[in-house]
């Protein structure tokens, strides 16, 4: 149990894995709310939409054709935020110091994919069983091993990875550069800039490691340094299964807690319970126990306020080419941030104090956690 | 002018006031929307709403009255976020090492106060004149002063600001402790988490530094050092000046740019330009200036796009109590992030890949900064 005293007053909470603080008003919620409500997810689309660019043997903005796939399908998202060929450029030295000093500019070059989730429309990861989430692990898995840094520890270990003969559908060249870092993540509802509710994720690779990866990757090695080799993320797992308090759900290889430090109201953060440093360092058990920890928590999700429940979700995991030492302290893990709070239509905006200041949460991650366990068993709809 | 072809290739910049990274994208905006689209803002308000916890002589939620208020007026917030009186706690040693290692925690204490700025409903800093600013500008630098280290280098200063004699309605006891750090800010627009259109801000001050005055100020620091007592920001505003390609307003003491690493489509940073630590290092004539760009800056969001432009804005200074160094390397700023980023209804969402890995823009900083330069004159809504 948590000191009791929390849920009643004002408490900042270290985020040790960003090395960052957050503001924790736990009496908050009891305000009135008169502001901006969402949209409840719509939940009447069809199984397949003529217009969606991403339904099987669609056109695509560019021209082409989508297959008819039957579980996954990637491509190259037809507008990328990052191309492998642009125009050439080294900042020049600029006119003086001062401008060296304060307008400090890289050129990133990488590739970003869309990968959809299922052939349906109209389902989301909440909707599917496990063995259908199956497909999609599969497709991160040889996608992050085909753009692996050769000279990686983990090449190794991505070699002797054996996954069903044609993991995805969908093709792509091989990337043209080695890339230093992948990011796989999802945005779904249109509260999180979700512009097509067909399910997709995307994945961009890029030249250089992004901020968070890189603040995570600090705060990793400096643990394992300090705490002669361990693992921050493995340590934290084996806390939270002793204290229970926080989480959501377990299996035999994973756990999905509302960490300590979580920052959005019904934040999780899936962890592997063993030292995992990415997608390639699991097998078949281990791939159908990460399907399952993911169904449990969609699905929580959508069942707590009967929803279609907006979030984003990314992976973490080591760099595609580092050093040893960046892959060792790398500890697999995902992040899910949903925006909602109160309900269906009422939100949590981390918008004036939370951008000038400091994140501010109104229920304390020990309520979110508590509310998300209560909520397993079938999906909402289903019972309809 | 920059380099041309940074319009064309995908980039990174820095940061220097965060020392953090971010992704500029900017042939994207190029793709089409089909997502989430904003309701556009309310223009059709009464002057006085019977319903407003903020118009004067109206009741509040805990049953207070409103006076009959001019201008400005401020009280305790209703609902607060952090409060003076709260049960003691001090976070015992937890069972074991890794508890106290990986679940830390702190207590806060502080006060949340609600500035409205003009007795009318439905006005806003763009509708309002600089004289008409002014007040509020008064309201800030009366309750900053009123919570002032005695011991700060600052608090001689600002026994010596002149202000007129009631600078704003609505009192306060004093603090019953010394604070470390205020924060001033304002969102307006329900996209951005506000929950009633009466003109308003908040101000909140805290036991702790948050985050982000902490991080800037670290940066702060850091750059007084290294160059020989320079503040970053008074080199930044001189660089700006010289170049003119990101600046939307100047006067004779306060330039309004999108900076350099402008994270929001439209973003916009105020800047003291010469070195000024607080609101308390204003004159009579500073504080008119300031007034005068607050009103340029939001006539020309509401003029881009003809719509009540959405934005959170917030005030960076020097803290209430500090060191000295600490005091002397800050220098006041003003934030502005509005999410709008192609019209009155589609905004830039900063979700999946921002929040996983590194913010991400669509158009370049001096693309903005063209288009508000371009916004100037009359309020769109006064030539209907
Ligand atoms: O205090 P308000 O206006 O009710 O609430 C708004 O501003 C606060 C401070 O930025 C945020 O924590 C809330 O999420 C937002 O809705
Ligand atoms: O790529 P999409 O789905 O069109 O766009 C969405 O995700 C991107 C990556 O997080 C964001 O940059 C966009 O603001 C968001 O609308």
């Amino acid at each position: 149990m948590p000191d009791e005293i929390l849920n009643d007053i004002s408490h900042r909470r270290y985020n040790p894995l960003r090395g960052s603080w957050l503001l924790v008003s736990p009496h908050r919620t009891k305000r009135p709310w008169q502001g901006q409500q969402e949209a409840p997810g719509k939940t009447t689309l069809p199984n397949y939409d003529p217009e969606c660019y991403l339904c099987p043997g669609n056109k695509r903005a560019q021209g082409d054709t989508n297959p008819e796939y039957e579980n996954t399908f990637i491509f190259v998202n037809d507008y990328a935020a990052v191309k492998e060929e642009q125009a050439d450029y080294a900042p020049t030295e600029q006119d003086g110091s001062l401008a060296n000093r304060l307008l400090r500019v890289e050129p990133v070059t990488g590739r970003c994919y869309v990968l959809t989730f299922s052939k349906a429309h109209n389902l989301t990861l909440a909707d599917i069983t496990p063995v259908e989430i199956l497909p999609i692990i599969h497709a991160w898995t040889s996608i992050y091993t085909a753009h692996l840094s050769p000279s990686s520890p983990l090449a190794h270990t991505a070699s002797s990875t054996t996954l069903p003969p044609s993991s995805h559908e969908g093709s792509f060249a091989a990337p043209t550069a080695q890339y230093r870092y992948m990011q796989i993540f999802e945005n779904k509802g249109a509260a999180m800039g979700c512009s097509n509710p067909h399910p997709h994720g995307q994945i961009w690779v890029t030249t250089g490691l992004p901020e968070e990866p890189e603040l995570e990757l600090t705060q990793l090695q400096k643990y394992r340094r300090q705490q002669g080799g361990a693992n921050m993320l493995v340590d934290y797992a084996e806390l939270e299964m002793a204290k229970g308090e926080r989480t959501v759900f377990e299996n035999a290889a994973f756990m999905a807690v509302c960490p300590w430090w979580a920052t959005w109201p019904f934040e999780v953060m899936v962890l592997s319970k063993e030292h995992k440093r990415a997608l390639v360092d699991f097998n078949d058990e281990e791939r159908g126990l990460l399907a399952e920890v993911l169904s449990e928590v969609t699905r929580r999700y959508d069942n707590l306020f009967e929803t279609q429940f907006p979030y984003s979700m990314g992976l973490h995991q080591a760099p595609l080419e580092g050093t040893r030492e960046e892959i060792e302290a790398s500890h697999f893990h995902i992040h899910f941030y949903p925006p909602l709070l109160r309900s269906a239509t009422v939100r949590k905006f981390l918008v004036g104090y939370e951008l000038m200041a400091e994140p501010q949460r109104d229920i304390t991650p020990e309520q979110a956690a508590a509310r998300l366990r209560a909520c397993g068993g079938e999906l909402y709809r289903k019972k309809l």
